[in-house]
């Protein structure tokens, strides 16, 4: 709903205009009217237009976009027209062009690997984690979608996922995936990260929506996941990897039976996209 | 300013945590008091333990710092000792280690270019630029800083840097720069971004204070500062490059007498230096 | 974590101070010091005691709770001491007792309802719903739970509710649950509100999580779950009613093998629990 | 004022949407377009229409109310037609219907002891107190006085209200009223709790301008009037009746000679108003 | 109450600090300790010690004030003395001497007033208007308390002060004064405007609380004092004169029988009062 | 930007406003409309227009500017017409004249100097300082620029401004100097108070930016302008003369060949300019 976002991305306007963008006050007269572009210097998925399109209706300036949210783009390609206050368009550029590359750069980097699964095991989802950037969050995770991956939770009250820190303390699996359940709303489902095939069995025998296998070589995961099978509980959970896994081995991850493949650096480790915005003077 | 800090690292815990960390409450009783180490899984150099304790003392985790933001860290070194509340550390965890991951990649990425600007031409300054994360861009400038970097613009406000889009309307260099210089408070420097030897010297003898030149060859460049000598004109400015300058060419630029190179990719195409909060039930 | 709660907790204290409590500031001096008890009035299940130390910590006052959210308490009895500045404890007391008043009336009416359940059905849970009032969701939900209820969702991005107006445009209840499912992350839980026994089966079986059955009759619902169990997906399902039930009506439907029945009046219309703070000059 | 309002407001939507209405968007298009209708379950007053209005015009609903703030519904009747995008509509619903019922709830109730007190003793006013939820003390006020009531104090500094515990400090009634006339605004109005006779003539003597009669049976209340009356003090006053008067005992109360009546339940302890909001694709 | 004051108090630093006091941060080490005095330029009264000990103490400064607000000082007075981080210290100066400036300089003129007052017309009180800074009305009413000042209305909600501007729609005192009665609550005091004698004696008789002679020469406001008195009204209501009363012709008005005098000059044409911080290294 | 002065303004609203203009609520009916003009009671330098234009617009008034921020006004003028609801304009009043009136006294003031310098000393700029109002800083900034002053600083971000107070720490002028330069960024000017000739022939040497002459006498700034003319340091660095300059004195000081001389006073100390809006109901 986009009037919730309005907030959050004033935020950004004024973190970086202060009392004002100083250079295009001293330059450019109020009533000076442009044109501009929104440009791709790379190949990619496209993120972001939405609230370009939002920061620049705000600001009264006309945006037309040529592209939509998650499409593929060309290096080169256009993916807006603007037209309005040539102040404005030129003070609004950098927040919407950081928007606009990093989410792009996100989508993109996740839409090569849900691809990939795509080829490899159509029902495996791509999946991020809650390592993001603080305050970000909200358009990184859009954007992971945007790529075609799945979003994880959103925050620490969505969903019971049980780590090796809660463990730690708890000391059973069972146990904790009975706490959970009993001390939690029945509206939340319950995973649990586990380290072997035992723990793994023991979780899904108590119940736990969805296993994730934690730092498994493919080989771990594939006799956890054919142990599951035989004792009939494959059926019962969702299977997630997650941990160890790099572009360099992920094909080896995607052959197995598995749910998911949930991944922090497609989030905390990308490249921005490349996008310019390109500016003249109206005739 | 610690103070000033405060409100938004509780926003960053906010998002994160929103109507409680489910888990946690689920599984760990109220008094239960754990130690727990944040550990660096990586080489590079730390930033963020300032934020992480500010953080843990407002939570009233006691938070040991066993080395500085902007030292270098290996792999397997402790960074900080936490104890305190099980429930507190493991609801702050992400959210900790979300800053600290991001800032000590950017720092980390900066120190390279800094060590190597060091040893090939000692008064050349790395600079970041502003395409920052949308909110969290002091955190980004810091960590820069923190890596030897220089954090350039903090704003539209601080700095006058007239670019292309808005020479685009103005016309003619020197028109930009006097123009600046009569409508923009005395405080502000002057920057312009020159594309060619003409607009270089033009915009130096019409009084700028930085001249960058964009996009330029090295070959370019070092003909530029050859002319700007030759006239007199070199000692009047600092010259920083930017565009087109990657891990892989930045040598061939850091050779030539000029004052900075600012480069975006520090900020927004790093990878998150990976840390890991490891935790154990205090015996 | 306390420190969350601050932030909301001063504005609720800023909403009834204003510019000063000009009564308290005009008859008492500032270094009046002054013990307090906030008393029950009646009977019930207190809540908020958390909340009220938050606040008496935040402003210096020493306050002692002599009982715990979620105890069951008597009239007359007194749920804590308070000491310090006869001023602050003045200007505070209203909104104190405002939030306590309202969650202990919350989570007595759950309690009630919850002890009903224990007897009839012990794997029964009351849950409450969205039904709350806007901006105190955070301590409406929690005193339900500390009334003994299920909060269940918190928000509408914790789990996928498909309704009556979701229906009426989508058509069919298997078409609502696999798009549902296809296009939400795999960490929410899919439940549906049906009408009748043929949309409740075809919930179950196209795969839903939870089964709301919306204003049944202890008859209908009944047979609905007859027929789940004959065709063996009763299992897979968790069972919530919803809809036409009152204090008057509900042990009926308390029999019948359901997991969840979830009212919105145990928190949007129920009676404040009476409570006073009871303030003495030290002598 | 509207805009004041709007804030406010888009925080209510806020609270309920989080990351989005993640069921909403996985089965209604963006460009699905939708009528409904917010329908009366229950007869009585209702409020809200405006706030309605606001919402839904910042997110572009067409909403048409056939009622105003104030009026009299019935069960079954047609508050407002929307019509507009399906999805938004569907994600703002609980938003909305919340702060309606609850504030109907709080007019219907004030309304009946309004009209009672329009048959029994035309001048006098139902007044609710500051026992109101936090955070949503507006909205509540506002619902008192849609329903004919009178919303007393909005805050702490906006008049004198000299309460038991002020006594316990100060000791008399005269020093307290004059204490509070000599250290407070000109601007303000004075008004003080007693518990007797005496102590009310002697607040009337002192030039209080309120007596709030504290608490007193039908009887004690009547003697103290006459008594403010023989010795020409009644006029002088406003008197206000509060404390231990219920729906059951209030005739008794009412026909005395007083100004107002002012009762904390009529917000802290009412039924939200049923309402629904009945939702049908467009054919 | 200081905890309400903390957050705006912070916005004020966070105005002014940025992203960092740079020139302090490059020119002192963090471990540096300091000792500084705060000492007043000129004679007058001190405000916003308060205000400054909140800053300092949430800064971790410690402040020791040796006077208290409200009082006398003179040109070379110590009005406190820190001692605390050297960074810390000058990154607040300027804030914190903000505040005190301009509070200490309304506190002064109002005090002028208030000793003229005193010496003529004993039960005079000198009172201020909304013409206020925005966003800086507390600070400004309360230095006009401190002063010795009545703060008058805080806000648009908390007294009924009909206008000239709302006669000008309305028509006829009489109509706007029962009409205000009427239709606010019971808790509000009602002034009007007036700005002849037949006014003034309509409102009096109409039961104004208060009547405000709007611009009238002290000869006109003699005239209808007495007639006030003649018809047995003047003791009904307080009389507050407002408009064209000067420094120079304010002793002519304040020999009259009047309650109050306000003048908006006190807050918005005032002198700041010229306090330094000085600052020296600790031996 | 408007949008990021938006809610700044509205926050200003909230302020007076509280919750509810009661008295124009009580006496105007809501759908009343009417026309108004703002008009100059004195003759000054208009601004705060624009301001205006920004509140009357988000509230839905018609609002027409008959002047430009910045122009001569003479007592009489009107400022500008409005036309729209009688209630919304009567609410907005006070706050729309208190921005306009403070931020015209300050333009009025910067002008009369700008007007003398440039007869007297064309080159010469008139420059506020910090001293401005808390949370009001945009607003006086803008209002000394909109009267031919320059703005200065914004923040203690946009340029090293090194003090007495930090001499005295760091000792040296030239140490400090050169500690700002290598410490802070490369975009940022360095400026430094100095007290007497032989620091300003240092701080000029070193390398300073800017040299603030503080509290010289004439006689010893023109002795120091000769020096550093002399040691062909002059043409390096801009001079700005602080301190001790008057209204009285400042012609001797704009005589000397300086480029800025700086003066609190003009936002600190200035008299609003008076300003009324004056309402009339439409016939």
């Amino acid at each position: 709903m986009e009037n919730l976002l309005k907030k959050k991305l004033l935020e950004f306007l004024e973190e970086d205009i202060g009392f004002g963008d100083i250079t295009t006050n001293a330059l450019i007269s109020e009533d000076t009217v442009a044109e501009a572009r929104i440009i791709s210097k790379k190949e990619g998925v496209v993120a972001g237009l939405c609230e370009a399109g939002i920061i620049f209706e705000l600001l009264n300036v006309n945006f037309e976009p040529l592209a939509k949210d998650g499409d593929r783009v060309t290096n080169g390609q256009t993916l807006a027209e603007l037209s309005g206050s040539a102040r404005v368009i030129l003070s609004a550029e950098r927040t919407v062009l950081n928007i606009m590359m990093r989410m792009s750069g996100i989508a993109t980097e996740t839409a090569k690997l849900v691809d990939l699964a795509k080829r490899i095991n159509p029902k495996l989802r791509i999946a991020c984690t809650r390592k993001t950037t603080p305050g970000f969050r909200y358009f990184e995770k859009r954007a992971v979608a945007l790529g075609g991956g799945d979003p994880h939770r959103f925050r620490l009250d969505d969903m019971i996922l049980i780590k090796d820190n809660h463990l730690s303390i708890v000391g059973s699996v069972r146990e904790a995936v009975n706490q959970a359940r009993s001390k939690s709303s029945f509206s939340k489902k319950i995973e649990i990260e586990v380290e072997d095939v035992d723990q793994a069995i023991e979780a899904a025998s108590a119940g736990a929506n969805i296993i994730m296998f934690d730092n498994m070589s493919p080989e771990e995961a594939k006799k956890a996941l054919s142990l599951l099978e035989e004792r009939g509980l494959r059926d019962r959970v969702l299977i997630e990897l997650s941990g160890g896994i790099t572009p360099e081995n992920i094909e080896k991850y995607m052959v197995l039976d598995v749910d998911i493949i949930s991944m922090g650096y497609i989030i905390h480790s990308i490249k921005a996209l490349d996008l310019s915005l390109d500016f003249k003077k109206k005739s």
